[in-house]
C-alpha cells in the first residue's frame, strides 16, 4: 500500500543543505511505494501549525541543486525528553492524517535528535512510519560518518577565500597581520581549511588556531612574531570557538571591559578581540575579517563533490525508509582517498545525536597553531570541482524561493 | 628611437588591477617603439629604493588576468607638492638611467595625482618620458570616466553575495534583521549594487543606505518597522561611511562609549553599531554582517565585463602613451546601455585627481532609503559574466605570486 513522504529541514542553513531535499524529493518521486512527497515549512514547529506543501506543485526543482539557504525554512526546536508530553500524539495524529509512511528530516545533532525522539516514540505506540535522519552541517562534527554534507562548500569558501585574501594582504611593504575568523564553535574542521589556501612555495595562512587545543595569548603572540621573521604579510586563521585553558572563549575577554552606548556588554568575535591584541603587543598594521554567513551560503564557491554527495544522502535516505529502516542516519564511509571513494552507509541516529566529532589533536601540529598533513588528505577530496550558476536576466544565481 | 615603458600598481587592490598590469605588458610587448617592459615593485615608494622587474622574465603572464591583489605590490605614496623637492631629479635620474619613455600609472585618485604631478614636472624639465594613468578602484569615484575598473567586480560579488545572505536570512520563521555592511566611505556606488541582489518578484534587501544622503537614527528605525510589515527577514544594506547631518561617521557613535581591555576606545563598522541599536530600539534578532575585502579581492565574483575593460584600459594607456600622449588617463565613455557599447577615451589627469565622483542625488530614493532604476540600468552591464578561474593541483584557483 502506498503512502505518502513528508521531509523538513532544521538548524542553520548550508550551501548543499537544499541539494539534500532535491535529493529525497526526487527519489521519493521516483519510488513506486511513495505517493505524495510534502515538505514541512519551517521544520517540525511548522508542521505543528500545519504548515507543509506538496512537492507535485513545485516547478523547477532543480534550482534546489543550486540555491543556498533551506527551500522549506527550517526551525530550531526541540523535542520534549519526556514521551508522555502530548506533542508526541500530536504529532503522529497529524502524520497519520496526511498518510505519512515516510519521514526525512535533513539537519545537524538536533535535528538527529529529533529522528532519534520520533523513531522512539513510534516503537513505543507501535507505529510503522520510518523515520530517516540526513546529515548536514558546515561544522562535520557529527559522528559515525566520515563527513558531512555542507562541509565541502563550506571549506572550498574558506580555501579559496583565504587564499583570496593573502593575495589582498601582500600588497604593501609593510609588516602586516590579518586574521580571518572562521566559523566552528566546538570543532575545527572549517578552520582547519584554511590551510588548503596555501599555493605551491607559499606557507601562508602561516598560523592556524582550532578550538581543540587551549589557546594562549603569549604563546600566540610569540608565534606571530617567529613567524613574521619569515613573512611580511603575516595571514592568520583563527576558529571562532577558539578558548582558554580554564574554557574561557577568547571573544569573551573584551566582554567586561566595553561597554556600548546603550549600557550593554559588548561582544564582538576573537578576530576582532585579537586585532586590537596584537596591534598593542607589536605595534604592526592588523586587519580582523570575519568570514560570516557567506561560508554556509556561498553558491558561487559551492564544491561539486559536496554537491553531489548531498543529493547522493537525501535519494540513501528514501531508499532507507522505503526498504523498512527507521531511526537511522544516512552517513558516509570513506573507502579511499587517493582515489577518492565514498559508500552511503546507515548508523543508529541514536548514537550520533548529541554527539560531538572534533579534528583529531594529532592532526594539531607546530604547537597549537598549525594542521598537518592528514587534515590536507582527508579534506581535499572533499572541495572539489565548480558548480555553473544558472543565470537570471539580471547575470547573477536565479535562486528558487518557496 | 626605441624606449622602455615601466609600470606601477599604486593603492588599494582590486579584483582585476592585474588585468589592467596584463594589458599594459602584452600591449606594451606589442608594440615596436617599445624594447623593454618593466615593472615597478611597490609603486613609485619600490622604484624609488631600486625595486623593479623585466616582464622578459616572467612566466605564464595569462594568470595575472584572474589573480587579484597586485602583483607588483603597491604603495601609498603622495609625491611633494614643491617641483623644488630632490625626489623629482631623483626619479627622472632614475628614470633615464634605465631609458624609460613610457611611464603607466595604475590605480586610483592618488595614484592619478602621481601621474598628475610627475607630467607637470617633465614638462618644466623638458623631459619627453610620458606619464599615463591607467583607473582602478572598486569605489568607482573617479570623475571623467563612465566607471572605473574594479566597480564592476566588486559591485557583482556585492549583489551575488547579499543575494546569497539573502536566502540565508529567510531560513527561519522568525521576526530578523541582517545588516551588510558593503566598502564606500565617501561614494555610494557599491552599496547600491545591493540593489542588483533583488530577484523577481523579491524586494528584498528592502532598504539600502548610501553615504550621499545624511543618515538619521530614527528615520532609519521608523523605516525598519515599516518595511518590517512587509517582510520578515528583512535585509539592510549600508555603506561604512554613512554620517549623519553633522558629518559624524555612525560607525563614531560607539567610540565615545566603549573601551577595550587596552584602555583603547574600539571602533566598530557601523554595521555592528546599528545592529546593536535595532536589537535595543526593536528587540528583534539582528545580525551585521561586513563584506570586508572580499569585495576587492574576489577571484571567484569577478565580472568578465570588468575582467575585459580593465585589460582594455592598459593597452589603451600603452598606445596612448606610444602615440605621444602625456598627463591624460585612459577612461571610459559610455555610447549606450542596452545594449552596452563602451569607448576608451583620453582624459586630462590634472582634471581627475584630488576629485571625488558620488552616487547622483537624484538616484536615491525613498527617503534616502533606496536607490532608483536608474542605477540598475547603469550598474547591470558592468557586472556580466563569470570568470573561469584555472585551477591548481588542489582545486582551487592558481594564483601568480612575484
Amino acid at each position: 500500500m502506498k503512502k505518502n513522504l513528508i521531509v523538513g529541514q532544521s538548524g542553520g542553513p548550508t550551501a548543499v543543505i537544499n541539494c539534500s531535499l532535491y535529493g529525497v524529493v526526487s527519489e521519493g518521486e521516483r519510488q513506486e511505494n511513495v505517493d505524495k512527497v510534502y515538505g514541512m515549512v519551517n521544520g517540525i514547529e511548522g508542521f505543528l501549525k500545519g504548515n507543509y506543501l506538496d512537492f507535485a506543485a513545485m516547478d523547477s526543482k532543480e534550482k534546489l541543486l543550486y540555491t543556498p539557504g533551506a527551500f522549506l525554512g527550517s526551525c530550531r526546536y526541540k523535542l520534549p525528553e519526556d514521551f508522555a508530553d502530548p506533542v508526541y500524539p500530536e504529532i503522529f495524529k497529524k502524520l497519520e492524517e496526511m498518510n505519512i509512511g515516510y519521514f526525512c528530516y535533513i539537519g545537524g545533532n538536533d535535528s538527529m535528535d529529533t529522528v532519534s525522539k520520533l523513531s522512539r516514540y513510534a516503537s513505543s505506540v507501535k507505529s510503522d512510519i520510518r523515520f530517516i535522519g540526513v546529515p548536514k552541517t558546515v561544522d562535520n562534527d557529527l559522528v559515525m560518518t566520515d563527513h558531512t554534507p555542507g562541509f565541502g562548500s563550506a571549506a572550498r569558501y574558506v580555501a579559496q577565500t583565504v587564499r583570496e585574501i593573502t593575495r589582498d594582504a601582500s600588497v604593501y611593504d609593510k609588516e602586516a597581520v590579518t586574521i580571518v575568523e572562521i566559523m566552528g564553535r566546538h570543532a575545527g574542521w572549517l578552520t582547519a581549511a584554511g590551510m588548503l589556501a596555501r599555493q605551491q612555495g607559499d606557507r601562508n595562512p602561516y598560523l592556524i588556531y582550532l578550538p581543540e587545543v587551549a589557546f594562549d595569548v603569549e604563546r600566540f603572540i610569540r608565534q606571530i612574531q617567529e613567524a613574521m621573521k619569515e613573512c611580511k604579510a603575516l595571514v592568520v586563521c583563527v576558529s571562532e570557538g577558539i578558548r582558554d585553558q580554564d574554557g574561557t572563549f577568547i571573544c569573551e575577554y573584551d566582554s567586561e571591559a566595553a561597554v556600548d552606548n546603550f549600557g550593554h556588554k559588548m561582544l564582538t568575535g576573537c578576530g576582532k578581540y585579537l586585532e586590537r591584541l596584537v596591534q598593542n603587543r607589536l605595534g604592526v598594521k592588523v586587519r580582523s575579517v570575519e568570514l560570516n554567513v557567506s561560508q554556509r551560503c556561498s553558491a558561487a564557491l559551492m564544491s561539486k563533490a559536496d554537491q553531489k554527495e548531498a543529493v547522493e544522502a537525501g535519494m540513501f535516505g528514501v531508499k532507507a525508509a522505503v526498504s523498512g529502516e527507521t531511526g537511522k542516519m544516512a552517513a558516509f564511509s570513506r573507502k579511499g582517498s587517493a582515489p577518492y571513494e565514498m559508500e552511503c552507509t546507515l548508523q543508529d541516529v541514536n548514537l550520533i545525536c548529541n554527539q560531538e566529532k572534533t579534528v583529531p589533536k594529532e592532526w594539531i601540529i607546530r604547537d597549537g597553531s598549525d594542521v598537518s598533513q592528514d587534515f590536507m588528505e582527508y579534506a581535499l577530496p572533499l572541495i572539489q570541482g565548480r558548480i555553473d550558476l544558472p543565470e537570471d536576466e539580471f547575470g547573477l544565481a536565479d535562486f528558487v524561493r518557496r
